[in-house]
């Protein structure tokens, strides 16, 4: 889009837009005015000139997405909100209050937001996500800008994301790099050295053009350039100065996260002085150029129910894969992504049912989750994310930033615990349960079969917020009939009667392993009830009190996990109300060795043999 | 390091390298053998030509290091320690069984392992953190190894490394890229274009060489470059194939992660076959060239003992800056290094004492935490990381890996909780808690004021394993006399009577609002028990319990955390196998707003007026 706005226009939306951060973050009397600043120009031509998208209709689909990585200049982002109506001033000067959703950080409680940023570095991703849905399959000409900072760009995670766009020739996404020269705390290590970034960015196949960032007409000709070259994606490496038009605090060390302060009402009349135009300012915003297509993503089911023989044995990331076919065979926005394991997480099975519908992200668990959560904005597809549970933990910030984010990104973690076996210790997912039950508003499955972990996937695919899956590397027995039917955070008694005297409950491989062993106690006339919680949040409390009651007050849980955030605390908090009730909890104390599945299951005390043992010392409790 | 060795010596050892990984994984039946072959040359030419090191004495401080970043391919290097005499043949081929310390993947349970490598792209910044110290502390001529795979490139934590170490020009790193075009589930995305890789390192400031990998005079050559070329890292691109000289399998897809099994015998007939020389082989393994400066790290002091007034008020990110400088200056290998938050965390005030023991890691927490463990291997320093909380989580998966690594590496996180107030959810940690307590062997400080973080501090210097410090942004007023003994493990009771009806627990800001509300009720007549824990792990179970019962079975925590994994967890944990103990937690209920601190604390239900009301509620259970 060439110039379509005057361009002193642009220039006065700009200073305005610093005007604003200043009023904004003074008022506040913290945040960033010194990086709202740099950035002015940038917004000014994007917002005003170059984004094709609908005010009244911030997240219609069919527009150019923006997105600011830097999310400390989030007052800069509202200020062009305010410039184009959505927003009122008079709630900008609420900035940082409690309950404006003005808040520190941009976050989807706004309308014209789409994730959550401010933890630096995962901006990049999303767009990457949102420029792979636009292109491949709303299939439109919608446009995805990313703004990032140039310290930011010290981020690993954001050369994961260059090279994945470059990959997949994202032409529609544009990178802008805020190249400002300085940290919070000292000078970045390029500084203003442009073409550094630039030879960086060609060497990973990206179009790259070093613009005066503070130049509306340059940047208006660069986004054009952007747009119209195909096949590979454009960065706009931008010369910028922190704190720009800001009389002596432009450029200059130590004013990073601060309000101005004393110099408030200096730098806003050096600002005001500055506009050429005053009042409402006449612009064009340009109109998408496609419609996306209608897409409904709820209510979505598996193809055909669950078809496997009690006692049948087989893994549960196996039906993982049979499942994921499933669902997306009945419904056509199913996707999913994985850091090149499809082959051990049966992920592969979409690629081979339809390949456009996977997303090979190869190893770089960061972009991969962060680009998930990019596809699924504005609820264009059902995202599922599969990789050995344990390197999940790579993209930690990623996933908890989608809480924030409110994203509905479904997450498979495969190879979990000891019983992975040989692999040893750095294969072996033991605080998976732990950081995603820590996540707002999750739900985290463990099912302990073929079955449940079909109809977990099938849940997970219509359930808001993160769904994490915890599925498992060794065959588990199919200890469910075909037409169960399940429930979030509904438990399901497997093994009881009249007489019971301790109530277990285990998770998956040690599931399995607790029902040997009550079988074994069976024989021995000592009863054991046997929980499956099938969802460790929101675990079933009620029937985990209930049913301890039922067996003295007796709880013993056996987990394949470290001791911390699993199953066991679940149950523990689950009781914690609850006077007269006992439980004891197995975990892996340690870091674990390699060898057999049952020869680790068996050396860290999680074998039935093991169980038959805590059960018996249980029940004189 | 020019050649020292026979070239045919080099070609037979590293055949027989491919012999041993081939029989070795064919007995256990698993693990990657087409991954150990494409880096046999390296490996022979690194160990039996170019590295400086002493086989009896395999983690001298004075050696050259190498890390094996592509940990799945660790029985190629179990290979080398068998040629060079340490190993023992007949223990490799217990490969990957339980109890044999040649597990799937290394870790330091062998003493010629320095961390554990399986989780990829991590190595490089173990890498960076051993050159820095060698180069910086060490002030000695030895050399750092790094090999990774060219699917590991793709790991964003790469590119961290590779721009810290060209920006702090260790020439003394070397890295291999082992470009054997196939990652597990299909081929890279840059295949066998090596200029791509070397374009890429370039832009990074680097040296980077193509080399034939399979070709030992080249690769000795290239080494010797690497050693000669002074100021800029040299990086050496070797164009290698996945299962090299294993006939039918060579260069082929579907072969990753997989045992020869019934190919095996022909493939090592084949190899068998390439050998030129029997028996004994004559090497020269070369000798370091300086000795590394002897260092004592044990008993850490601080330099004067804590210094505040009763009441007083500040955060305990202060106290941390004032604690560092006083070990710093008890001990000269305390070093802190930080990622461009050093003005909020306070880490700056080493930087100010002496600014060569602070390292600047700027914005790639990833790298921060990986350069951490390896300059503190081999014992060489004791580290201090700190960042906001919140981006720790970043790191985890490094962290994670720390711990079987046997790092001691000390963890700072600042800005926790919702307490931070106006900069919102995305700065605020309330997971942090939870993700180190799953750390295995760890131990978790949250200091309630000054006096303690100090004490913390110099406790977590002298503790094995890692160490986690929670400290606060809002000031919390001084409860403990300068003189207080603390203990890792050792609860305090800051407030108590005879006459106690529940038990307050708190940590931090929340320990502080519990205390007021306690003083509140007292002037009702209801006594209320203070518990600080000091250490959330290990938790002092004994003094809970003790307390607990002395309070009537009444425990209330209130935590600045998510509900998951954090203290009320922990507490839940200690009394699991009591009877007739209630527990109420409070915790962060979802993703939290900007406000003030006393705001947000407030709205959550964390304030002192609030913690009234469930003390007033949990005396009556």
């Amino acid at each position: 889009m060439p110039l379509v706005t005057d361009p002193q226009v642009l220039r006065d939306i700009a200073t305005r837009i610093r005007i604003l951060s200043v009023e904004s973050t003074s008022a506040a009397n913290s945040g960033h005015p010194t990086t709202c600043s740099s950035i002015a120009e940038v917004l000014s031509v994007l917002f005003f000139n170059t984004m094709r998208y609908t005010t009244s209709s911030p997240k219609d689909p069919s527009s150019d997405r923006f997105v600011l990585s830097k999310g400390h200049a989030a007052p800069a982002l509202y200020a062009a909100w305010v410039e184009n109506g959505l927003v009122q001033e008079k709630d900008l000067l609420k900035l940082r209050q409690l309950g404006c959703d003005l808040e520190g950080h941009p976050t989807p409680r706004l309308n014209f937001v789409d994730v959550g940023t401010g933890s630096l570095g995962q901006g990049l991703a999303i767009a990457a996500g949102m420029g792979y849905a636009v292109k491949n399959y709303d299939k439109i000409d919608a446009r995805v800008y990313c703004l990032i900072g140039d310290g930011e760009s010290a981020e690993g995670s954001i050369w994961e994301s260059i090279a994945f766009i470059s990959h997949y020739n994202l032409d529609n996404v544009t990178l802008i790099i805020d190249v400002n020269r300085l940290g919070q705390s000292e000078p970045t290590t390029l500084g203003h050295n442009l073409n550094l970034y630039k030879a960086r960015l060609e060497a990973f196949g990206w179009n790259a053009i070093v613009v005066d960032g503070h130049n509306v007409e340059a940047l208006v000709k660069a986004f054009d350039v952007a747009a119209t070259t195909k096949n590979k994606p454009t960065a706009l490496i931008a010369k910028t100065y922190k704190g720009r038009d800001f009389p002596g605090i432009e450029d200059k060390e130590n004013w990073h996260g601060k309000a101005l302060g004393k110099e408030t009402e200096r730098v806003l009349g050096h600002l005001r002085g500055l506009l050429k135009n005053q009042g409402q300012l006449k612009y064009t915003i340009p109109k998408p150029l496609t419609v996306a297509p209608q897409v409904n993503i709820t209510n979505i089911q598996l193809s055909s129910p669950p078809n496997y023989k009690l006692g049948e044995a087989l893994a549960t990331r196996q039906s993982y894969g049979t499942a994921l076919v499933k669902i997306a065979q009945s419904n056509p926005r199913v996707i999913a992504l994985d850091g090149d394991m499809k082959n051990s997480t049966f992920s592969e099975q979409l690629k081979k049912y339809d390949a456009s519908r996977y997303i090979e992200c190869f190893i770089a668990e960061q972009n991969l989750v962060g680009a998930a959560i990019g596809a699924a904005c504005r609820d264009r597809v059902v995202a599922f994310v599969s990789t050995f549970a344990a390197f999940l933990t790579r993209a930690f910030d990623q996933i908890r930033m989608g809480a924030i984010s409110q994203t509905n990104v479904n997450f498979v973690g495969s190879h979990c615990g000891v019983s992975i076996g040989e692999d040893g210790a750095s294969q072996m997912a033991l605080e998976d349960i732990g950081m995603f039950r820590s996540i707002p508003g999750s739900t985290v499955f463990y099912p302990a079969d073929a079955v449940s972990c079909e109809r977990a996937v099938e849940l997970a695919a219509n359930s808001p917020g993160i769904c994490y899956i915890r599925v498992n590397r060794p065959p588990t027995k199919v200890v469910y009939a075909n037409n169960h039917q399940f429930q979030i955070g509904k438990a399901n008694v497997l093994l009881s009667s009249n007489n019971d005297q301790v109530l277990f409950i285990g998770g998956g491989v040690t599931l399995q392993e607790g029902l040997a062993a009550a079988a074994q106690l069976a024989q021995q006339k000592v009863n054991v009830r046997v929980l499956d919680p099938f969802t460790v949040k929101p675990i079933d409390q009620q029937a985990i009190i209930k049913n301890a009651r039922e067996c003295g007050g007796r709880i013993l849980v056996v987990e394949d996990h470290y001791p911390e955030g699993g199953l066991g605390e679940a149950v523990l908090s689950a009781v914690a109300e609850e006077r007269d009730i006992y439980v004891r909890k197995v975990a892996v104390p340690k870091v674990p060795r390699s060898g057999t599945t049952a020869g680790v299951l068996d050396y860290y005390g999680l074998s039935a043999k093991h169980i038959v043992n805590y059960l018996l010392e249980v029940l004189k409790k």
